[in-house]
């Protein structure tokens, strides 16, 4: 039997055919009139994307060099920052603040919760400096609440710094509305093309802020690559294929907007909070716990059924269907299945990633479901989706 | 919601990415050693791509123009020749005899059927130069029983001409030892490459036959492309990108068989076997009937349930899901439904072109089945097929 190679990781996630073909026919300089507008024009539509009027930026680097640069660009040695930590990427965001001698307080909760109110209320003292947190927290699948965080902080002089590398274009954001200061993106989620870009804005006090922070930077120094990017260039060598890439991928979502990028984001978010849907009811169906109540669009995390590692679904997946599914990370490797719902993948891929779950599962599992179970529980969300599409 | 593109057309067919990369890199003059070394190794895998030990010669042109070679080389005005007709692909084997003068007889069954071995005994009189027919007659899904021909036409001086354009990767073929003389494929089929090229294989009397026929040709003349072949080259200016991506994927099916490219393309037709029984079982499920009793794996064609034509059934599926199946063509517009099972797809496919017509079936003829009744039985047959092969 034939098996096609095909991502339902939580990044990379699958390349759009047309951001390929850009990618490979960017044979540019990127000192050229030519390479300015390109760069020009994705960072407008970049700001569409993120939905904000404030500066965005570009870095060659992984999420994890903008998130460096958040770090770096908004705080000096001692200062006190609040990290919001449940799963590996909110530890992320320790391991960077302690890095950089913040004086970093960290409300901890375990991997597959998220935080009350009150207890960031608790914690967010008027000396904090910035909260950093994530969007949705890719290890554990879980949505933290943004809005209700920047409420928090409104009227303070504390930044809200949100990782949403895994949160754009799955997670509905009112960036300049709700006073988020800075949003982080990556490449390789929802905008379709490889790793290799990361991006962020700022607001204008996250941009004052940066004036008087004495945190070494150089590489990652967001002013100087702001000043580059109001003349369409970056401060040193971009990564032209990718930018090309990323432009190519903003056109579709553009048309998939019929012109409208900002609708375009909009039935992306809707996209992968159906595909979520359909993919939690049918886990239901066959039986499969999540992993915890507050889930992102982004990413489904299962516990793996008694008896069962969720390492050797992922295999079997693996081997059987040449489809790649996420084990748990660190802590959770073994317990938790994690599938994607991030950018380039459609009903029928959630299908196809159902399908293959239930064969996979019926060997290491039998006769806990009946095959199609979790498959007719997809059919009929969607088909009630459709319906209330078809009648709005 | 988002919608992927998806061939599940009988050609062209979903493009191999390997091959679509070597495709985009084909920058190379076709009278270099380069390329000669290429075209060379490319004539070579098709001869075990097509599984004979003949000349096998490849034409700049669409399946049809294999289909005019193979008259124009092989008879004379006047001959007498027998085409099997059941489809649309009959006919044209038939107009191709009328425009180059042959005596043409005609063995004429509806569409959706096959002949049997006394029907063509009838009209095998010696004095017919050759027969023409399809190995599986795309328009209606059925598969004609070559084997059976051969055995008819062996020992006499009738050639057996076969167009395999969508029966080679999906049926398994004995060109040598049955005997068929000539045999057609195309490129856009199971080869996973776009449309461009035909190529042919020809049994040594079908190259003595060439000799002698005096029918008039000048591009299509295969004995001056056989000569060209042989020191890797064409007689006209070659289809360069389609060539290498034609060798990328014959390169792909080596790898798929570990090296061995026969067993590459044996994987490739129970791969379309496979898909053609779960839709099968499926369609079954899903009250569908069979358009015919002798189906090929290439092509499941379905009669249109009562009360809907299968023009809708397509462009339902091609509105909800961007998908593009095959409406019946001629006189058999909107009264079947033709998905195919062709190159590269695999069971995942299968399983997301089920899940959409489910889907759209229940908008056009609601309650006439249950969501996942479809999916259920292709999932059961697909286990099966599994444990067989474990045991095996």
């Amino acid at each position: 039997m034939f098996r096609k190679t095909r991502l339902f990781t939580p990044g990379p996630t699958p390349l759009l055919p047309a951001a390929q073909f850009a990618m490979a026919a960017a044979d540019l300089h990127h000192r050229t009139p030519e390479f300015r507008a390109l760069y020009l024009k994705v960072l407008a539509q970049l700001k569409v994307f993120v939905g904000t009027s404030n500066d965005v930026v570009v870095l060659a680097s992984s999420g994890t060099g903008a998130m460096e640069a958040a770090v770096t660009n908004l705080t000096s040695p001692g200062d006190k920052v609040l990290v919001l930590s449940a799963g590996k990427f909110g530890e992320r965001w320790v391991s960077l603040a302690k890095a950089y001698h913040c004086e970093t307080v960290v409300l901890s909760k375990p991997y597959g919760q998220t935080f009350t109110v009150k207890e960031v209320q608790a914690q967010l003292t008027p000396d904090v400096k910035a909260v950093f947190v994530q969007a949705t927290e890719t290890s554990t699948g879980v949505r933290h609440d943004v809005k209700a965080l920047a409420q928090l902080v409104k009227g303070t002089d504390t930044l809200l710094v949100v990782d949403a590398i895994t949160g754009l274009g799955t997670t509905a954001f009112d960036v300049d509305g709700d006073g988020i200061d800075v949003i982080i993106g990556g490449s390789q989620k929802a905008l379709m093309i490889p790793p290799g870009l990361s991006f962020l804005s700022a607001s204008d006090r996250a941009w004052a802020r940066m004036e008087t922070s004495t945190n070494p930077r150089y590489y990652f120094d967001l002013r100087k690559e702001r000043k580059s990017c109001a003349k369409g260039e970056s401060a040193y060598t971009p990564a032209v294929a990718l930018i090309a890439a990323m432009g190519a991928a903003l056109d579709y979502l553009e048309q998939q907007g019929s012109g409208d990028l900002a609708k375009g984001r909009d039935l992306l978010v809707a996209n992968a909070e159906l595909c979520a849907l359909c993919m939690r009811t049918a886990a239901a169906a066959l039986g499969l716990e999540l992993f915890s109540a507050s889930h992102a669009a982004a990413v489904t995390a299962l516990k793996a059924p008694e008896g069962v590692s969720s390492s050797d679904l992922v295999k079997g997946f693996k081997k059987e269907f040449a489809g790649v599914l996420s084990d748990g990370q660190g802590e959770m490797k073994g317990q938790i299945l994690r599938i994607a719902h991030i950018g380039y993948l459609d009903y029928l891929d959630c299908i196809a990633i159902i399908a293959g779950l239930e064969q996979v599962l019926a060997q290491l599992k039998p006769e806990s479901f009946q095959y199609g179970d979790g498959l007719r529980a997809a059919q009929l969300v969607y088909a009630k989706a459709r319906q209330n599409v078809d009648k709005s």
